[in-house]
């Protein structure tokens, strides 16, 4: 009984082979081997169950946090994990844990800004966690703004040491996740103050706890920000907050990779190109497109299950009821999210081998593509982010009523998710950095410098402003084509229009100033993570208000239109690779049409306004978009079985693999808290005397 | 020092009278002083704290909500508060309870629905609250086809009884609130059956629980049906899970007002026409509306004072940096949720006179714009609600990191207002219905059935067929007929491309269904909440797959854009009125057009693939808009504080009206149970073993 497959009839309907499916998700055969084999292994083990933690209040949660994360990393020491392995094992468990920090922001930092005697003290240590990071940028009073951060750490030549302090409240160090209550060193970033001025932003090393008690060192005050968005959630995690009053470290735990401060106080400059920290950033981004894609396609999942389950209106004579993802509606909804998490994944691919190409580059010193690379992986990673929130939340929409409760795994979902809009830099500012990487782009057209990767199609400018779209039936929108010049030109025209308008924007003055910023040499730049700073810096050096700031909500649109060319372009380049399996390459077409023809038709504005395709067009695309839903429907499950998640990390009762919803909704009631007695606590105090008229005289 | 406005700056910029302002938010002299005062009454008592209730597990917060409804209760009684005061009472203690649900759904069925008898039996005992009542409808497996509920009333002849069964488990009811561990009664909707026929669903009183010791009757199986999405939230209201097992009722507990079962178990009709059931839905869905614009007010409201107090970026030689609300970005998404919050207040007052206007013409027999009324609430709640929700998501990422703690009060804002997208009709089925009537209003343009209230503009269909638009400068974009034309074009046009496309997709037979369809009367329809299941049911029984369920999501768009208008106009109207106040018409006037341009720029492609407008003439609107951005500026603090909410019922440290946000923050970082110790429990069993290497041998 407990075995019956619900679904069994939707999963004879695929068209292609999910086996095969599975491996181009997973990326690789092995990769597909590793996945599923970590994810069963967390799947089965009990102490990693997870169905219960909506219900724990704060400690309970972090407790049970605590308990998950020692787990894991047992496992990873007794079944002699690798660090790949390793990795697969904390994202299944997937609950937010200081570990994440310490492995994802920690260690890197170290990695990439510590010269190789700190490498050699600090990583053993952090490697068998006999120390445990994190990562302590923001504050109070700064996040997006880096260069505006207020710690500071001022070289005191008599004992050789820094003195990291907070002068202000705003300088609390604010969100660091694991500094709350677990880390016992972080990365620190504070100004860096030698002889009475002013480096700008470093990063340091600093103990925060002793090893033995755990007690905050001298002179530290460390705290949890409290409870964050939703249920369980990042609520798992201790984000904190920090001051310090005049701590003291030794000299040689400021990172000195790239910058350093001499036994005498004096600020040097390695011969390390600064630049290689920005292959980091580049690294981190991509994994959080990738992580998008999983996060989209799990919500995907269990809409897409729930709506083949979930049966509303349209029976007669007593027959069964219409699938929901029969509804045209819910097609026009779901499919092309399921659509662009393929589509995310493939980007996200792509983005690893950009960052291996990158950092090959960066060891041959050539830093032509950095400046493009960056970029990009800021577009992309706003847009996937944005594009997943939304989604995710979309498909809580998608399952009804029942997608409000906690057991459909979707409120969850959404909570821990949204927060990757803002961190590792807000969407907006991001994408206002891709613009401006567009205007400088396009202002350098016929100079020596050639636009480079994602940007090559803007050498074509000529052409792409001239071009006029020949599509004449609904069928001309499925060749690849065809596609991807609609977006070449669309995102092409909108660049040159925000450059066209800033120009009518600049007098003389900021004419001048505007092919300045143009000229930018990125090793101009002061340091850490973001370009933006500097940018703002400079505008407000020449002291006016530039164009960029009165049109930038264009040119926020023109930078949108940029990344979804990116996307749209990888998708149809995966597909000109050799893709086995019996069907699988048609049906990824499908999906790729889906992504393309969705966005097009979404921002049908820009493609009609810009004068790249007419109206008769736009209707054409609409046309062959709801074709396309037709072809996707029969495929639909397979299509969301073919990422091979585990009920386990699905968390959803609504997703289950076999379809098996109602009866397993019913039960998972009946363990809530509340439903511990018939008779809720409260009800003699506060109920019976209001039924029986008795209130007046109650004390409440 | 507490007493410092950190916003008295922001305040001085404002070219309004605010205090006339806040008259026409509340819609009235008398509304301003009732809302003020009863919201100053909730804030000043200790009782009514909400600063810690995310931090409640589910039971010590069931228990909080049990509490602060029998003091509100209480508070009513003593200080003999009316009707109204006590409806703004519950609105401002602003925690989801059993009670909404008694007064707003158990009381008005009874009212709707019940006869006069029934009416004076059952109204003074909910009136004094010596039952509580919930409204039964939805089941496990239905919720927005309510003619598909499967609970059963069958009538016995032998006892006079109605047996109320659940015959699977999907007719488990499923959701309603109040109904988990509360309420003594409910109205129940399930099948009636007398001799054997079914005569579709009805209400009947049910008693759930025993009036002595709150224990559910026989044969009555009740419980919570678990946690919901966010931290407190929705999670203060027990929304249930009910199985009948042949549960007897007395037959006059049958809500019979329109239809009836004899002592002889015939089903008959009174003289009462089921109509005037129609009535209490468009009450609910303009209650929903005026909700939206509270909720998005509040979320707009936060945002509004944080982007005014957030600075980041742009400081040179030390100065202050800018403002972010500075940032044409933060103005693009932050102005259009302000001025909707506004459009949804005035069309949410107009709702109410059309209420009056339809009870008052039902009264008189006359049916002829109800079709339209009941079209037009339904769009209007599909488009706030979901305006609504997505605003006060991006009111959070507006607020940066900040906003992801629930300090910020947007998480629990957007957690506890997403369920109104789907509770009273989902918004999808919603505008499906919408569409409907207005593929019915094109179709019999021409007959003798003209086009009546918000589809009166249709009855000009031929000119605005015709219509050019002759914008030629930005400015023409602020005169209230362009503005109004445009969208009566889009709208007009694109209902007319949908029922073309009907046509086209009718094959004769369908040809003769659709004109079936677009004469229905709406007498004939079987009663329930619902027109659309009816609608499904006819198309289902013709036994042909429609043209509208293929064409639905081009549908739904025509329906958006309809409601769109609908909102525009009414915004419009109401600044044909006199508004009083320094200034307070002009920045309305400013808000309207922000509202109406932003909504043109964002369906840019409907206005310009309809023909309605020009590229240029988009492109001059888009300039338009950034010019009125500059104009709500300096207003913007003013106008979130024209709501006149306290800081009890904003809930927010972000939007504190001081602006004194950051000592705050860090004050109530503190508060967090995390931060009870500063070792965490579990660092000794789980953490301190890793640190020390001692993992392998340790039990977890
Ligand atoms: C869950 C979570 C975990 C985190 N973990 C860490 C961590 O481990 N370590 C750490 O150091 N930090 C961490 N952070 C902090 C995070 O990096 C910052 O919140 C993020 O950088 C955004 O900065 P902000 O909060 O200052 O936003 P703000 O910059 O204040 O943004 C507020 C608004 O202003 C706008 N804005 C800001 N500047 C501009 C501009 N120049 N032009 C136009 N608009 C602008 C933004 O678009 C946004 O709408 C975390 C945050 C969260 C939510
Ligand atoms: C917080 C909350 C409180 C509630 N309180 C109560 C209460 O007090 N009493 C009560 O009786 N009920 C209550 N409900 C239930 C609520 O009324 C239903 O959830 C609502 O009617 C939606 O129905 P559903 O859940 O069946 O959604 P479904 O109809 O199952 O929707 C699932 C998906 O199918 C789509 N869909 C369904 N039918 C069609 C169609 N014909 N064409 C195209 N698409 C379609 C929808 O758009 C949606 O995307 C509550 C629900 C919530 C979340
Ligand atoms: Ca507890």
């Amino acid at each position: 009984m407990e075995d019956v497959d619900h679904l069994a009839f939707e999963r004879n309907k695929a068209q292609f082979d999910v086996g095969e499916m599975k491996i181009v998700w997973a990326g690789s055969r092995e990769g597909f081997e590793l996945s599923d084999r970590i994810s069963r292994l967390v799947a089965s083990d009990p102490l990693f169950r997870k169905d219960d933690r909506v219900m724990l209040d704060r400690k309970e949660l972090f407790k049970n946090t605590l308990r998950k994360a020692a787990h894991a990393w047992k496992r990873v020491i007794e079944l002699r994990l690798n660090e790949q392995e390793a990795y697969k094992l904390r994202f299944f468990v997937d609950q937010p844990a200081f570990t994440d920090l310490h492995w994802g922001m920690f260690v890197p930092a170290i990695q990439g800004q510590g010269t190789d005697e700190q490498q050699q003290k600090w990583l053993p240590l952090a490697y068998r966690m006999q120390i445990i990071g994190c990562y302590a940028q923001t504050e109070l009073g700064h996040g997006s703004n880096v260069q505006g951060l207020e710690t500071t750490a001022t070289f005191d030549p008599k004992t050789d040491e820094f003195v990291i302090h907070s002068p202000t409240l705003t300088s609390s160090k604010w969100w660091p996740g694991g500094l709350g209550k677990i880390s016992t060193h972080a990365v620190v970033y504070a100004r860096l103050i030698t002889d009475g001025q002013d480096h700008g932003v470093h990063g340091f090393i600093v103990q925060l706890r002793s090893l033995d008690d755990h007690l905050p060192l001298r002179g530290i005050t460390i705290g949890d920000i409290g409870m964050k968005f939703g249920n369980a959630a990042y609520n798992t995690m201790d984000n904190g907050v920090l001051t310090f009053d005049h701590v003291r470290i030794p000299r040689n735990q400021m990172l000195m990779r790239v910058s350093q401060v001499t036994r005498e106080g004096k600020y040097v400059h390695s011969n390390v190109p600064r630049q290689l920290i920005y292959g980091t950033m580049v690294n981190v981004r991509q994994k959080i497109v990738a992580d998008a894609s999983v996060a989209l396609s799990r919500a995907v999942c269990i809409a897409t299950r729930y709506s083949a389950v979930r049966r509303q209106f349209g029976s007669h004579n007593g027959g069964l009821e219409t699938q929901v993802i029969d509804y045209k509606t819910q097609q026009s909804r779901l499919f092309p999210l399921l659509a662009s998490a393929y589509a995310f994944r493939f980007v996200g691919e792509w983005l690893e081998w950009l960052y291996t190409d990158v950092t090959e580059r960066l060891q041959a010193n050539d830093f032509s593509t950095l400046p493009e690379a960056h970029a990009c992986t800021a577009g992309l990673k706003s847009l996937t982010t944005t594009a997943t929130a939304d989604g995710i939340e979309e498909c809580r929409k998608l399952c009804g009523g029942h997608g409000y409760l906690c057991s459909s795994g979707l409120p969850e979902l959404f909570a821990v998710y949204v927060p990757a809009c803002t961190y590792e830099g807000d969407n907006t500012v991001l994408l206002l950095q891709v613009a401006r990487h567009l205007m400088k782009t396009v202002s350098q057209l016929g100079t020596g410098n050639k636009p480079v990767g994602t940007t090559a199609y803007m050498t074509r400018l000529e052409q792409l402003m001239q071009y006029h779209c020949d599509v004449k039936k609904a069928e001309d929108w499925l060749k690849p084509n065809v596609v991807l010049q609609a977006f070449e030109v669309r995102a092409a025209r909108m660049s040159v229009t925000c450059a066209q308008n800033l120009n009518k924007f600049s007098n003389p003055e900021e004419g001048k100033f505007f092919n300045r910023l143009l000229t930018y040499k990125l090793y101009e730049i002061v340091l850490v993570a973001d370009l933006f700073s500097w940018y703002v810096m400079v505008e407000r050096r020449v002291g006016m208000r530039s164009g960029f700031q009165e049109l930038a909500a264009d040119l926020v649109e023109a930078a949108i239109a940029h990344c979804q060319l990116i996307v749209v372009s990888k998708f149809i380049e995966k597909l000109q690779q050799d893709i086995p399996g019996k069907g699988v390459k048609q049906i990824l077409q499908v999906l790729c049409s889906v992504y393309a023809l969705f966005l097009l038709h979404k921002h049908l504005g820009d493609f009609i306004s810009t004068g790249c395709i007419d109206p008769k067009q736009g209707s054409l695309a609409g046309e062959q978009l709801r074709n396309l839903y037709s072809q996707v429907r029969p495929n639909a499950i397979a299509l969301v079985d073919a990422y091979n998640y585990t009920d386990h990390f699905l968390g959803s009762i609504l997703g289950r693999y076999d379809g098996n919803v109602y009866p397993k909704l019913y039960e998972e009631a009946w363990k809530d808290p509340l439903n511990d007695s018939v008779v809720p606590d409260g009800f003699k105090e506060y109920i019976q005397p209001m039924l029986k008229q008795q209130l007046r005289n109650a004390r409440l």
